[in-house]
């Protein structure tokens, strides 16, 4: 007999196979009939135990399981009576392989702190597995097209010995005899240098903030994927940003049919994401939030509220271009035509999900950087390796961040990025 | 007239273009011929300077090249006169973007301490861009396999509250009020929660090790992947293993060939790799190694000099299995046949490059796990939530990490794993 996965039930119809998995949950109808949904990690499958199929003492054995017993089932799949699609098992046998006494979480509304402390237990629930399986496609939507585009892979270092930008929101290391090493909160810099051997770069890696923001959209812990390349500039640079969520959407809608239908995600606001993106100047945006009634000015940033503003009536993302330099970050390269403005882009989600990706062309005049690291108090002989790309070669280059648990969050119509990730970090949250 | 990359030369032969890169090397011959030696982080070409083709004018302008200058060339590209399925260009205009005076690295042999320091220059040298692309190589043909066997990526945490193995070799980071936190050093006490839910998962990120070992196989960040497996025991684990490994080696051979050549690895050698690997148990494998003259007991892991000893002559990588539990870690599996040994197995590359898997089958009995994490005198209140594993639905599982450096080092024949990193990390090296 076949062992199979649930995901390619449909192709054995009729024949008798073997499952190896879990109970996710169970109800009896009278004495004679016992309804399973039973889980192996690849999909459900609502599983029939009837006592006239399997004869007393087999199902007696169905009679036993509790939620999340871990069980082996050997049964024949057959179509669903009525709903189009579905499949289900009629058992044969069934075997208890291991128990679950009083498992903590059951089908009442447990609190989020309850579920966070039981993480290791709650990412069996549908919701979750739907969840992180979206996020591993967001993953590999965004690594398959950057690869199909040349883009080479070059991680950087975790351990860095100064801060890239600002120094109170870093984690720092003790680090042998070399004093601290700090956690990295971006690996721009280090792209940079890669961007110049090998063309089109990227990590994809976790980075670290030490903030004490608690919001649904900050973790302390999350994944990035920084990108950058040699010779593409600001316009360059947001075309290839709005290529790559493009065919992020397409993948997800492509391949999570089942886990967006779970989790309840309105599918078609995502289909109407992947269409041009809007673009705008940051001083169009603040003269367009004040014109809807919002307080901002024009040398801020936007607030989480401004931001849900702004793409409100939107479907599809918006990009804030042209920034004012002081409030973004040194290494940007400044406007020919207006030194107060940075070529750099933020882009902003429908639906309330927020900036999911920064970036910019770069500074490559050498004597620029220098000025506006001075400026920054930046310690020069830290970064002259930095200054270096400027001295030796320097070419026009962009590139840019995205959040994975932001975009994961927005695709899977996530409320809070916590559960787009296996474990969440935050300011009161380290266990498990 | 259309910019392209170098990797597509071939598809433009006969046809102007422009190619945007930099100066690897130059030579002159005579007064009126140049060579440059063109790269764009694609590939390399040789581009012919011609004063009788170019004009005088535009001559001069080749003239005033130096290594690593940055230029946007064009020319038409053609077939080598000489050398089969090699291309270049005859220059018909070269612009100087960005000068490069007195590049620091140069043909002449330099120091490693010297080259480290330059690591964001020395990137950028063949060798180094053919070990980075071998890196990218490797990384995808890893998780290309694991996906196509639907495995799910469930990255785990680094910001950990414990150890998971000993506690002498981890990176302490102050955890705002938590206290602290440590780096951690293996994601699968966590891949296994997500093994229960997803059924096969995997992680692929950094991990440290605050070890002082200064060898050439170790670095305090590297990167690993750690896969996990529900309902797959000691003999199925070793199996995947081989599969995905000899996958590897196959995809790199297909697509690294450029690269290999560059760095002039013995392919034949690779490719007697692709075979089925051996197995031995711990105890014939020190049989072998006494015999051979090595002093190692029954009771001791094997010293560098022992994996290099154990493969010599051997053309496929070893397995070696079924060790005494003593020497490894608590939550590997007992030998039904004799309680002091584990179903661990430690996966040894051949020509010297030493371990590259470990894995295991993992205990899955409540009772027995608690007995050795009590022996180990771990805080079983921060592992209650692995012992639950064990607890609600336990199943054979099994896992195994692989070092991505390691492997990388033994695919691209690297001496050292430092090379294998953008940026690597040791006892006395964090810049830059």
């Amino acid at each position: 007999m076949k062992t199979i996965k649930v995901k390619d039930i449909k192709d054995y119809l009729g024949e008798e196979i073997r499952l190896e998995g879990w109970v996710r949950n169970y109800r009896k109808s009278g004495s004679k009939l016992r309804f399973i949904i039973f889980r192996d990690g690849s999909g459900d499958i609502q599983s029939v135990c009837s006592k006239s199929e399997m004869g007393e003492e087999k199902f007696e054995k169905s009679k036993k399981v509790s939620i999340e017993s871990s069980v082996i089932i050997t049964g024949i799949p057959g179509k669903h009576p009525k709903k189009e699609n579905v499949y289900e098992l009629q058992v044969t046998d069934i075997e208890i392989v291991g128990d679950s006494p009083d498992y903590p979480i059951s089908k009442k509304e447990h609190g989020t702190d309850f579920l966070m402390k039981n993480r290791h237990l709650w990412i069996r629930s549908r919701k979750q597995w739907a969840t992180l399986r979206i996020r591993h496609t967001v993953y590999y939507a965004i690594t398959d097209f950057l690869n199909s585009q040349d883009f080479i892979r070059f991680d950087s270092p975790i351990l860095t010995p100064s801060a890239c930008e600002g120094t109170t929101t870093l984690f720092e290391v003790p680090y042998f005899d070399l004093g601290s090493a700090y956690l990295s909160q971006s690996g721009q810099l280090y792209l940079e240098t890669g961007a110049m051997s090998l063309g089109k770069v990227y990590d994809f890696g976790p980075v670290f903030r030490a903030e004490k923001s608690k919001t649904r959209k900050h973790l302390t812990e999350f994944w990035m994927m920084d990108a950058e390349m040699a010779y593409v500039n600001h316009e360059g640079n947001m075309k290839l940003q709005e290529d790559m969520v493009r065919f992020v959407i397409r993948t997800v809608l492509e391949k999570c049919s089942t886990e967006l239908e779970i989790l309840g995600r309105d599918i078609e606001q995502l289909k109407k994401a992947d269409a041009e993106f809007k673009c705008m100047t940051h001083h169009e945006v603040v003269d367009y939030l004040r014109g809807k009634g919002s307080e901002i000015n024009y040398d801020e940033d936007l607030s989480s509220a401004d931001e849900a503003l702004l793409t409100e009536g939107s479907d599809v993302p918006i990009f804030i271009e042209k920034w004012p330099k002081d409030i973004k970050a040194f290494y940007m390269k400044r406007d020919e035509n207006d030194d107060n403005i940075v070529l750099g882009s933020d882009l902003i989600a429908p639906e309330g999900f927020g900036e999911i990706i920064g970036g910019s062309e770069r500074e490559t005049d050498y004597d620029v950087m220098l000025e506006r690291m001075n400026k920054e108090n930046m310690d020069i002989n830290e970064y002259q390796w930095y200054l270096d790309l400027r001295k030796y070669g320097s070419v026009v280059h962009s590139g840019f961040g995205v959040g994975l648990e932001r975009l994961t969050s927005w695709m899977a119509g996530a409320k809070h990025v916590r559960e787009c990730i296996p474990y969440a970090r935050m300011i009161y949250r380290i266990h498990p």
